[in-house]
C-alpha cells in the first residue's frame, strides 16, 4: 500500500494520518477547508505516546484526492453517510476500513459503493489540541477483519494491520471481528449511556456494588440484557464487557494520565452535538427485536439519550463543554 | 384556627402563607434572616391566579414563634429533617401538615415531635420572582387526610381543609390519602426521572408513542411498575398516573400559560441542587425490595439521577439555572 487516504481528522483520524504518514503517502479529506490548509502548511503533530510532525497532503475537495489503495473513515458514525457520498464513484481500487462505534456503518459505506470493506473497532484514545495538534493518551489495539458483505480476503486485513503496527500504531488483525466488535458495543452502551445521563466521567462509581450512586447494579443490568441479545445474535463475545469496565476503571483509579475518562457520547453531550447513540444502544435495541429478546434498560437508554438531544435545541452549551477534550 | 404558622417559604409555601394571611393570623419562618425581614417589611404579594400583597409575620429564629394551631411544612423532601428539628419540643398544641413530594414525610417529623400529623399532597404550582412576590400558576387542588401514625381526627383534616378553601385556594379532605399521594409519586417518579435525566420539561414528547426519541413507551414502562409495587403494598391508586400525563401534557399544548412544564427536579438539576429522588424514585425502590416486587427502571432512574448529583460536585451550574424557575 503506497497511498493512504483518511477521511475525517478528529482524534482517531489524526493519530492515524500522522502515523502512516511516516510509512507511506498520505491524504487527509476534511469537510473545512481551513483544516486541510492548516495540514498541508503546517503538518500534524503528536505528543503524548508517540512524539512527532507528520508531513501530509489534505484537502477539502474529494476530487482532488489522488487514486488511493486504502482509504480509512475516521468520522463519527453520524457523520458517516455523508463521508462515504463524498467518495461515491472514486477510488475505484480502493479498499475502504470503517472505524466507527457501534454497529451498520459496514452498510452504510456499501451503499455509495462495491469497495472491499474491511471493520475495524479501536481502543486507541487521545485528545485533540487543534487541527494540526493531536496527542497520543491510551495506546491500546485496534482491531480490524474483513466484512463478511464483500469477503474482503483476509490477506488484505493482514496487510492493513501490518501497516498500522509498522506505523507505531497496535493493530491486530482478525478473521471474525463479530465478537470483539460485540464486545466494545455492549460496553460503549453502557459506559457512554449512563456517563452521558449522569454527566459523569467513566469513575469507579460505575463498577461499585451498593445502593445509589453506585452504578455497579445499573451497569452490570444493561451489559447482562447486551449478552442476552448478542447470544440471540448468535455471537460469542471476544471479551466480557463487564471485564473491560471493572479493568477500565481500575486503570483510572491506579494511573490517571493513561486512562481517558470521559466517555465521547459524554463529550457530545456537554458540547450539545448530535451523539451516537443510534448506532450503539440503537443498534442493540433493533438487534433485541430482531431475535426476540427483552431489553427494557438498553430500550430507557436508547430513548432518554435521544431526548436528551432533542433538548438541546433550546440551549446554550454547557459551559464545560470548552474542556470537553480534556480528560477528567 | 386562630394562628398558622407556614416553614419555609418557597413556591408552595408562599402560596399557602400570603393566601390564609387574609383569614387568620399567619407566620412564616424562614431560613435567611433576611428573607423574613423582608416579609415583615413589604408583606408577601401574589400575582397570577389570584391577586393579592399579604400582611404577615416572619422569623428566621423558632424561638420567636408564637404559639399556634396549625404548621405546615412547605420546604423540600430533603430539608425536612432539619425544618422539623428547629420546631422540635414547640408549638405543643399544633397540628403539623406535610406537603413534601413522595413518601416518608409523616416519619421525618415524628421523630422530632408527637404532634397530630396531617398528610397533603398538592397540585398547584407557581412561580417565585422574590422573596416577596409569588405568582400562581395552576390552582389545582391540595388534598390532606389525617396520618395513620399518629391517628389525628379526620375532623381536624376536614377543618384545616376548609380554612385553605377560605382562603381562595382548592383543598380537598380525604378519610385515607394514601391513594392519592401514591397515584402522584407514581406520577412524579416518571415525570419528574425522565425530565431530570433529559433535560426536558414535561412536553408531549412524553405521552407520545413511537420510536425514540418518543417517550411514552418509557414513561408508562415506569408507571406500570409504579402500579406493581402499589398493588404489592396493597394500595389502591386514586388515579391513574397514566392519564395525569396524558392529561398534564394535553393541558400543556392547549394552554401554555396554565401548566408549568418545568418539573422541579429539573430545576434542581439545572441549578445542580441535590433533588428529591431519594423520597420519590428511592421510596417506590424501597417499597419494591419490601414487597418482592422488581423494578428495575425504577431503580436505573434512582441510580442514574443519585449519580448526577454526584456530577456536580466538579461544574459550574448550568447557565439556564438562573432561568429554571420560569416556565419553558
Amino acid at each position: 500500500m503506497e497511498r493512504v487516504c483518511v477521511i475525517g481528522a478528529g482524534t482517531i483520524g489524526s493519530l492515524l494520518a500522522a502515523h502512516l504518514a511516516g510509512v507511506c503517502e498520505v491524504w487527509v479529506l476534511t469537510r473545512r477547508p481551513e483544516h486541510a490548509a492548516a495540514l498541508e502548511r503546517e503538518g500534524l503533530r503528536v505528543t503524548g505516546k508517540s512524539e512527532l510532525l507528520a508531513r501530509l497532503h489534505a484537502t477539502s475537495d474529494p476530487a482532488e484526492l489522488p487514486p488511493f489503495d486504502l482509504g480509512v473513515f475516521a468520522v463519527k458514525a453520524n457523520e458517516l453517510e455523508h463521508a462515504a457520498a463524498r467518495l461515491a464513484g472514486r477510488a475505484a481500487e480502493a479498499t475502504l476500513m470503517t472505524i466507527q462505534n457501534g454497529l451498520g456503518a459496514e452498510e452504510v459505506v456499501a451503499r455509495h459503493g462495491g469497495w472491499p470493506l474491511i471493520s475495524a473497532v479501536t481502543f486507541m484514545s487521545g485528545n485533540r489540541h487543534s487541527d494540526v495538534h493531536v496527542e497520543y493518551e491510551l495506546d491500546t489495539a485496534t482491531w480490524l477483519g474483513p466484512w463478511a458483505g464483500t469477503a474482503t480476503p483476509y490477506a488484505r486485513v493482514q496487510a492493513v494491520a501490518q501497516l498500522i503496527v509498522s506505523s507505531g500504531l497496535r493493530a491486530e488483525p482478525m478473521e471474525d471481528l463479530l465478537p470483539a466488535q460485540w464486545s466494545k458495543l455492549i460496553f460503549n452502551c453502557a459506559i457512554n449511556g449512563v456517563a452521558a445521563l449522569t454527566g459523569l466521567p467513566h469513575v469507579a462509581l460505575f463498577a461499585q456494588e451498593g445502593p445509589a450512586p453506585a452504578l455497579g447494579p445499573l451497569v452490570r443490568g444493561l451489559i447482562d440484557e447486551g449478552k442476552t441479545i448478542a447470544a440471540g445474535a448468535g455471537i460469542e463475545l471476544y471479551e466480557d464487557p463487564w471485564e473491560m469496565n471493572v479493568l477500565a476503571v481500575a486503570r483510572g483509579e491506579t494511573d490517571h494520565s493513561d486512562y481517558a475518562h470521559l466517555p465521547s457520547m459524554l463529550e457530545d453531550v456537554l458540547a450539545q452535538r448530535p451523539t451516537e447513540i443510534d448506532f450503539i444502544a440503537g443498534a442493540l435495541v433493533r438487534q433485541a427485536e430482531l431475535h426476540g429478546v427483552a431489553a427494557p434498560l438498553t430500550q430507557a437508554v436508547h430513548r432518554l439519550v435521544k431526548a436528551k438531544e432533542v433538548s438541546f435545541g433550546s440551549r446554550r452549551p454547557h459551559p464545560q463543554a470548552a474542556a470537553a477534550g480534556v480528560s477528567a
